[in-house]
Parts: C-alpha cells; sequence; structure tokens
C-alpha cells in the first residue's frame, strides 16, 4: 500500500526549474551516513520556484561523476548541483571530471593563488601543486567565494543550463549557497514563487480521504496534490501549478481549502507543520484545563508525546502506566469484578481507567487507553488490535472501541494520536 | 565535531559486489523528506561484502525512473535496488517503468490475485483494475512476497545484475529485504562475507571513547574502524577489509574485541543489533525480576521505551509521569517537607520517587527520574540539564546526578537511556 500519492497535472503550466543535485563523496555512501546538505538546498530551492528533481549520491570516481553530470543535462535540468569533492587531496575529483566532460579547460587564477597562499602560509602549510587545484577556473566559468574554507566554488553556464560545483562540508557550503548561488539562479532564471497550502489530517485512512476530497482536487490541471500518510496523520498539500498572478493563485487555494475543510471539518488539526500534540497542549493552555493519561496498550506513549513539548507542564498534571491487572486496581482503582467480568481489555475497564486518573490527579480530563498491541496476546474474541480508549471530563465519561491495523509500534502510535485527537476534537466543540 | 568518524585503511584487496540503490517517489524530493531504506539496507549490504556505489532519488515518473535503471546497468552494476512506486495508485509506476525498459511483459499472477482480492475483501474494498497491477509478475520475473502490505516485491535477473524492486514502507521494505533479498543474493553472488564484528556501548562520550580504544584499532591496515555515536550510545564496528583468510579476519577482530572489552568492559552491552531496552528486557526476565518505573523530566520515556518490546508485561510493573510536584506527593508519597526544602529537581525527591514507585507497583526495582529538560524552567543552581535518576531495589535505595548537554528532546532521551542503562549494570553485577 502506498503511503504517498501526489496528483500531478498532466500538463503543468508555470515554468517550474528542474534541478538536479550530486553529492559526491564515497564516504557518504556508507552504512550510517546521508548527504544532508541536498535536503536543505531542496527547501530553500523551493522557495525560489525551483524544484528537485532527481538527487544522487556517487563514489569520488571521474566516470562516476562524469555520467551523473552526463544524465543531469540530457533530462533537461534547468540547474546542476555537485556538493563534495572539491578540496585539495587526491580523491577531490569534481573539477577535474565536470570540466573534462564540459572541455572546459582549467587554468590557475593568479588572485586565488596568492589567497590561497596567504591562507596556507597562516597556518605554516606549504602550497604543493595538489593544493594549486583549489585556485583554477574553467574556461568560461566563475569562481564563488568561499569565505570558510580554501576551496572555491565553480559556477560553469553550460548551453541553456547552470551547472554549480560547491564544497562538501555545510558549514562551507550552506553560506555560500545562501548568498551566491540563489541570487545567481535568479537573476538568470526569474521565476515565480510557488503559493502553497497545507493541511494535517488526524482520524482519517488516507485512500477513505483521498475519496472524500477528490471532487476538490481531481479536475485541477493547475494545482499539484500530494496526499501524504503517516500512521494516523494524513498531510495534504495543495501546490500551485499554474500560469496567471499571485492573486488567482491565493484565491484558488483559498477555494480548495474552503471546500476541504467543508468535507473534513474538525478531523482538520491545523494549517502548517504543527504537531499533534502541540496544537492539544494550545488548547488545553487556552481552555485553561488540564489532563492526566492512564494508559495500559500505549506505555506511556501519550505521556511520552504531551511531554514532549516544551511548557507542558501548564496542563499535564500526571500519568500512570497501568501495565498489570493488579496496578490498574491499585493505582487506578480499576474495580476487580470488571476487570473478571469483562477483561483488562474492555470499554468498562477504559472508561474507570479515564475517571480513576482523573480524579487521582485532579485534572480536568482523564484519557486512557486499553488494548491489545501484539504481536502476541490476541484471541479470535479480543484480536490483536482491539484498542478501547476512553476520555472522561466535567460531563462524565465516553469510551470508544478501536481495530487497528498493522503491528505493536504501529497500534501504540495510532491509539495514541486517536486518543490525543479525540481530546483535541472535545476541547474544539 | 562529526557524529562518525571512519577509519579506513588505503587498500582494500577483496572483490566487492556494486550495488546501485534507486529510491522512487515525487515525496522524496520535497523538502525536509529522506530516503532512509537505503541507510538501512546499506548497512546490511556491508556485511554480506556488498557495497553500495550509487544511491540516487527519482520522481514517479517513467523516463526518470527508466533512465536511473539504465544507467546502473551501464555502470556494471551486479544489484540494483528500486525501493518504492509498486502501490496501486496512478502514480506507482516502478513496475511498469522497469519491466518495459528489460522488454517484460507484465502478466497477472492468479494466486497473487486471489490473495490480493481476499485483502481487499476483510477491508471491504473492492479490487478495480489498478489495484490489479499489484498482483503481476513480469516475464523471467519472480515475486517477493510481502507480508505487511498489498504489495509485493519483484525480482528480475538481467544479465549478469539482479535487479529488485521493493515497496517503499519500511515496515514492508525491511522484512522482506532480510528474509528474501539478502538470501537470494547470497545465493547468486556469493562473495566471502566481510567478516565484521559490532559492539554497542552506552555512558560514553564518543570522543572519550574514540581516545579509549584508538590502540586497539589505529595500527591496523586490515581493519576499518568506524565509531558512530546516537544519544548516549555508541556503535563500534570492526571490519575486516585485509587479504588472507577468515579464519585469520576472525581472530584479529576477537582479539580487537577482547582488547575493547578490557577497556570498556560492562559499558558494553550488546555485540549485535539489540536495543538497550530489549537487553534490560531480557536481564529482567533472566533473573526473574519486575521493574517500576517513576518518572518526572522523561515523562514518560522510559515506560514507553520499556513497553516498545513485545513480552515486556513479563517485567514491566507500572510507571507514574508525577510531572507536578502535587502529582509527585500524591501519587508517589513524596514528602512535602523535602519537596519545600531541596525542590523538585534533587537527589532526594528522586529517591523518594524511586522508593515510592518500587512499593506502590510491589515491583523488584523502582527507577525514577527528574530534572530540567528545558528550554525554560533553568536556573543559575539548577541549569537546563541538570538530572537526577534514583534506583532502588532490594538492597535500599541510590542517586546519581546527571549533567546532560543538548535541548529538550537530547536531556529526555539521555536520561532514559542512562536510566535504563544503570539497571542493565546492576542487574549484571
Amino acid at each position: 500500500m502506498s503511503e504517498a500519492a501526489s496528483h500531478q497535472p498532466a500538463e503543468s503550466p508555470t515554468r517550474r526549474l528542474r534541478v538536479e543535485i550530486v553529492a559526491v563523496g564515497t564516504e557518504l555512501l556508507r552504512p550510517g551516513r546521508a548527504d544532508t546538505n541536498s535536503l536543505w538546498m531542496t527547501e530553500k530551492l523551493a522557495e525560489i520556484g525551483a524544484f528537485v528533481e532527481r538527487k544522487s549520491v556517487v563514489a569520488d570516481r571521474i566516470p562516476d561523476i562524469q555520467s551523473a553530470l552526463r544524465n543531469a543535462l540530457q533530462a533537461g535540468s534547468d540547474i546542476v548541483i555537485f556538493s563534495g569533492g572539491l578540496g585539495p587531496t587526491n580523491d577531490d575529483l569534481t573539477r577535474e571530471a565536470v570540466c573534462s566532460l564540459l572541455g572546459r579547460p582549467l587554468h590557475v587564477d593568479p588572485q586565488l593563488a596568492a589567497r590561497l597562499e596567504e591562507f596556507y602560509a597562516r597556518f605554516k602549510l606549504t602550497l604543493n601543486e595538489n593544493n594549486l587545484r583549489q585556485a583554477t577556473v574553467p574556461e568560461g566559468g566563475e569562481v564563488i567565494a568561499n569565505p570558510k574554507g580554501t576551496a572555491p566554488g565553480v559556477f560553469i553556464p553550460e548551453g541553456d543550463a547552470l551547472v554549480f560545483l560547491l564544497p562538501g562540508p555545510p558549514r562551507e557550503l550552506c553560506p555560500m549557497f545562501d548568498k551566491k548561488v540563489l541570487p545567481m539562479i535568479r537573476r538568470r532564471k526569474p521565476v515565480d514563487a510557488v503559493p502553497m497550502r497545507a493541511l494535517r489530517v488526524c482520524g482519517w485512512a488516507e485512500s477513505k480521504l483521498d475519496t472524500a476530497i477528490e471532487s476538490v482536487y481531481a479536475k485541477r490541471t493547475d494545482v499539484e496534490t500530494t496526499i501524504l500518510s503517516n500512521v494516523g496523520i494524513v498531510d495534504i498539500r495543495y501546490q500551485w501549478v499554474g500560469s496567471g498572478d499571485d492573486e488567482r493563485a491565493r484565491s484558488v487555494l483559498n477555494d480548495m481549502v474552503a471546500q476541504t475543510r467543508e468535507i473534513l471539518g474538525e478531523s482538520i488539526f491545523a494549517e502548517r507543520e504543527l504537531e499533534l500534540e502541540t496544537v492539544v497542549g494550545d488548547l488545553l493552555r487556552q481552555a485553561k484545563r488540564t489532563v492526566a493519561a492512564a494508559e495500559s496498550c500505549t506505555g506511556g506513549w501519550i505521556a511520552k508525546a504531551l511531554t514532549d513539548v516544551a511548557g507542558s507542564s501548564d496542563y499535564f498534571r500526571a500519568g500512570v502506566v497501568a501495565y498489570s491487572n493488579a496496578s490498574k486496581t491499585a493505582l487506578l482503582g480499576v474495580n476487580e469484578t470488571t476487570l473478571e467480568r469483562f477483561g483488562a481489555v474492555s470499554a468498562a475497564v477504559a472508561e474507570q481507567m479515564a475517571v480513576g486518573v482523573r480524579g487521582l490527579a485532579e485534572a480536568d480530563y482523564g484519557l486512557a487507553t486499553t488494548g491489545i498491541a501484539g504481536p502476541a496476546g490476541g484471541s479470535q474474541d479480543k484480536p490483536v488490535g482491539l484498542v478501547y480508549i476512553a476520555l472522561a471530563g466535567p460531563d462524565g465519561v465516553q469510551s470508544r472501541e478501536l481495530r487497528l491495523p498493522g503491528g505493536r509500534d504501529l497500534v501504540r502510535l495510532r491509539t495514541t494520536r486517536l486518543a490525543m485527537d479525540w481530546l483535541r476534537r472535545t476541547l474544539r466543540s
């Protein structure tokens, strides 16, 4: 089952800039190492209407670097950004690989060479021939100054494409990218910023939600809709890709958000990148209400999630993780007869847990969970994924039965989110 | 300071398998989204002597997927692994793109179709033509069963290369990769497994640990040593890259592990990929002991971590999250005078919390935390990062003062791990 569906109109009439990022470095292909530069650059590029269409990580080898460049140019990229491989050692081959493929001889720039010599002298090092490679510029190219290191960047216009070579260390790359590369792109490839709206939803299965809001986006050829699901939370994103001015874009997107709100109503918990626990916390603080949690199957996850938020001591009173039957009785006052008659995984026990913790912690709300997270412990009557949640408040107590798919972690996280979302809806009503 | 240090000797004479990983998904090219599958697979592949030489992320578009495959085959890859784009929606194009490029028509597999129909019926959904694409197999290819989802994987032998198509969600991909793909690779491309040893350590700063064990690895040209730190846990990895037979490799690695054990002793909690909470759980079960947690600054994280482990009801009795002073007194019996005199963040309060929860839950051990996780709440006397942990057991109660670096999340997670590790060391002694 897909975790993400992107509904892309067949034609996108606005001009989007196609970007390709290539990280060069054998060390980036080792276990546990990730290329983080590309994540950061992707975000910055999106803000100026430039979209990364392919990312790759290649080893410090000339054929691999050249094949990446060839692919990027063949795919019609407007912008190709290399990071890494510009330093002084024998493994630093990006400059040579790229310039030789593009047929651009490298010449030593006297000014760069002088500055480099000065830098090396300051650290009492001698400049050798290998180091001097950092002072070379390709024919028809430009140098991008690197205030934080010895390896300057390189810019090469190649036909309609812009090719950038940047150093790998983020502390060098980031300021160069911000201050030099982005303005260079904006000057040479001006596009409009892309208006976008995001909605976060809890309590809907992705496929049902997709069907429910299909009418909002299906016929729009000027908006790209992305629906991304992650354990009980679905993110909807409408991104303008049409022509027309900003005003038109904003009016279309506002309209789509309004239509979506009409369909999903209170299921939408945020219009920007807020976590559910932050939204719940803000509502509790505004209403001057407090909460306590009594958890069995979630094992402390609700308490942990609520207290992930700084300042949660304003509204989070206490939590009890009553994992054994004995602790449900001893800590929360769950009736032994109820436990025997209905079992620990039952609506009655969930309700007594919620009422118990609410009283114990002197909180306005008591939230409780009991269920079978698996993998063991299920039966025909009470299968893995059967969960009861209960909410006790000033107006009494209610419970709900959930039947959740997935393994232990997913059942626990989904329960945590659905319970917090129930409290959120109650606070909104 | 770098989080990972790789100490790589110059030459590695053994034959290695060349692997290329392609993550397919437009959503993986958005800001803030990373392909994590490839990191995990890289680690697993290294263990069988297969090395990732290029990774890329491409959009859900047929030409982009095909160009990635073409590049991988042209580069002489032994193994090409695609993840993502196998689901039922119109954007899921990996299967079609790959099979069409390789000239392998897709046929519906009746058995797969029946299983899929059954799955959809169980969730009261109807199977349409698009869904049925998940039941197709390419000519000359094989199906890789997916026990956690609807989209099976596909294996295609192409000349000397092995091409694998796997679903994107990690909870589906990981078990398929472990149980099917790795054995298939090992069977078809037997290379000498690269002897490797891993050690997991809690309670050491990375740089101190590196200095402490430098004598073990520094002069070895036949072993690659990696030291990777992650919030209180450090992973050490010794990987054989020398020539000589397996026996020699094993003897060298055994020797290095023995030397490392001599230096780090009980700080090593595992010699393979075990989580700390699993190790603690196993020790509790073996000793037939039980535990309960009283948490303030960790807010339920210890309870959550311990109950992440299936079967933890064998030894985890209960947890109390006493976030407010009132709840420390009401729920755990912490003395009001102690609270007033020493403050909530103090050794005395931590000890009373541990003793309190131990008695309340009738457990053998009581583990307690109280501290200032930040960002607010710190003072000159009691700064952010000041934490007390306490452990109550059959022989009485003890406490420790910690001064932890980092933001709220890091302080909380570090505290959780150091507290669990203290219990582990106690159970081992």
